[in-house]
């Protein structure tokens, strides 16, 4: 029988880790660098070194752990922070998994050929200044003037943030040039989706990470008095979105396979019981796990949106905000993961991975793959968040086939 | 030829009164018993006493100014009050015409039968407590509850916006009890509406003020990431409202006829680009001219609303937050004023008032009719309101020859 991991040992790291940052409303609030990540941090750092790897930390926070080899490195990680109100398993199921999966090489006494390392990166919910702050620095992928000028989203630039850290724009910009030669990375990570867990299914092997496009968008029209003024001489700006949506949803589910549209946010102007919406702002979230889809879905959405507005006498603008584009999975990794779980007798599920991870930064410098284990009731992002700890075990020991074939 | 108003002096009273409360946005800010609001009384008070009419005060502050005869009083007014950032049309056009009819038959010595006497009501837009403090109190439709218990729409409590005043609740209360006999009421008012102005036609007669009634209503879903949550296993409460806002419109325009609903407030929560809505909370405002209507359509909707939210697996509910009966103007009185217009010259037009007016109040106590004149573009509300003076003038004209028919 192949190598398997403690899941008792695991879930006591869960739950331990699950402490740092416990917020009144029962979830975890734990965005990098504030003071529960900083405990978190200096957590892992302790296990890493009670688990007699070689611990180091670069520019940007990126915490690793080393259990070295010969070769190249194959890696494994996620991220330890959440968004505020979160839960205790998104990112940390990756990082501590991994963790786990090294402690069992090095108890087992196995010299895997390659050096295997555990890696936890910064800001992966872009608390501070947009998503994958730390993997996009490991990979190389920040922008220095934007990162410079950084502005963070709850206001305070990010220079004050990192004050009472070792870390400076300047050593996070500097994160890339200290990362090792990679051969490969993995990250076992929740779905945060319903649909391993609607399938029934305990392991997904992810084909592909979506890219994802934000647009705000407004469609005008004119305000005018709500008891006084005809529906036929209504420019109602409301009742083009009312029209864009469902034909939004349709359009996108009909014809541009594997995307999504979402509309989360409105506003409507001037926003009174009394008052036709003279204009109605809102967030438009496209997402495809393929670039041609997500172009392509963009694009006929906006054209969805100016006939919209030419046929009822309304205006629309949109602006971008966001975009990242998506990720295909090697198949070399894909097959890969799919034998070892053969091997472990794992029923398993392909499927796209709708969120971003840190996956798709380090998926331009190396080969990297992903495994999910199921969301009950597709929860994620609220203390609500779960895992079935017989999910976990068996994500948690697909990672460890998986890492230690490619690390020979 | 009948008697006419003298247009040059009610274009200047008008100019006058539009200085005070002029703001720096270019419109007029004069709600009741704000500083400029307690300086336009004042005026109106000289400019009644100017005209050698009977200046009377009651205890909600509702001004008159009476021409007195042997008979019932037959009053013609409506309010000088605006709201914040308004026009200096809304009301003030109403008061200062019928203030200028009766300086014309004072003028000529003409003695009517019945007392005639002009009305200036306290706060129609209902910046303090809710729509016609005044109208109400004069015909006895307060709520002496609610108006004690006056928490004002800005927080501050009524009696201390009342503090620098002759006026409490009690005296407000009382108002009613100082209404002289009436016989019938005339409001001349600008349309707020585009009609008149689309027609073409100078002066419109009222058949019937719509009621009103608001409800706040939301539909519930499931908030969910917009990346990972397939599209047949969403609950979007957002679709459920951009399927209802269509067909809630067309139920309305085709079955309800003299109707109308608007959506014009729209909140999503938790309202953020990458997650689907979970719940959606909006304003209904639904107006008709006859109670029947009122009624029925409120009906049809909460039930179009419950079964989209049974078909999309949503909730719906709604809460009842104001609600106003509709009015019928008499025929008599309908009649008179065509009679008069015709006599004149003037090309009329019979259509309903879907903006609620003092009248709606008045026209309880007695019989009521409303005069409009044109707003260009429909616009009201707004600095750039405005009139026409030659509809001014006819409006006025067709005022002032009514009234005195009615005053015998």
């Amino acid at each position: 029988m192949s190598l398997r991991i403690d899941l008792d040992r695991l879930h006591k790291d869960l739950e331990d880790l699950g402490q740092l940052g416990r917020d009144p409303r029962g979830g975890v609030s734990r965005p990098s660098f504030s003071r529960a990540d900083l405990e978190a941090r200096d957590w892992l750092k302790g296990r890493i070194r009670e688990a007699g790897l070689e611990l180091r930390e670069d520019g940007a926070g990126n915490i690793f752990g080393r259990l070295p080899g010969a070769g190249r490195v194959v890696m494994a990680g996620s991220h330890l922070d959440t968004v505020v109100n979160g839960g205790m398993f998104d990112g940390a199921v990756g990082v501590l998994a991994a963790l786990e999966c090294l402690r069992r090489v090095k108890e087992e006494g196995l010299a895997p050929v390659k050096t295997m390392e555990v890696a936890s990166f910064t800001d992966e919910e872009g608390n501070l200044v947009g998503d994958f702050l730390g993997s996009r620095a490991f990979a190389g992928l920040i922008d220095p003037d934007a990162l410079r000028a950084g502005q963070t989203s709850f206001g305070m630039p990010l220079k004050d943030i990192l004050a009472g850290t070792a870390f400076t724009p300047e050593t996070i910009l500097g994160a890339s040039r200290e990362r090792p030669d990679l051969e490969a990375y993995l990250e076992l990570h929740i779905e945060q989706g319903p649909v391993l867990d609607t399938e029934d299914v305990p392991v997904g092997i992810v084909e592909a990470i979506a890219g994802k496009c934000w647009r705000l968008c407004s469609f005008t029209g004119r305000a005018g008095h709500a008891g006084t003024t005809p529906f036929e001489l209504r420019r109602d700006a409301f009742l083009g979105l009312a029209d864009f949506a469902p034909k939004a949803t349709r359009l996108a589910a009909a014809e541009y396979e594997g995307s999504m549209v979402t509309i989360g946010k409105i506003t409507a102007h001037p926003g009174a019981f009394s008052i036709i919406p003279g204009q109605v702002d809102f967030s438009l979230d496209v997402r495809s796990v393929s670039a041609d889809g997500l172009a392509g879905l963009e694009r006929a959405l906006l054209t969805l949106a100016e006939d919209i507005a030419a046929t009822r006498g309304l205006g629309f603008v949109s602006k971008l905000i966001d975009k990242a584009e998506p990720v295909r999975i090697p198949a070399r990794i894909q097959d890969l993961l799919k034998e070892e779980a053969k091997k472990l007798g794992y029923e398993t599920l392909s499927l796209p991975s709708g969120a971003g991870h840190d996956a798709q930064m380090i998926a331009s410098v190396c080969e990297a793959g992903m495994i999910f284990i199921p969301s009950p009731d597709g929860i994620s992002h609220s203390p609500e968040e779960s895992v079935r700890w017989e999910d976990l075990d068996k994500g948690a020991n697909l990672l460890l086939a998986a890492w230690l074939r490619l690390a020979g």
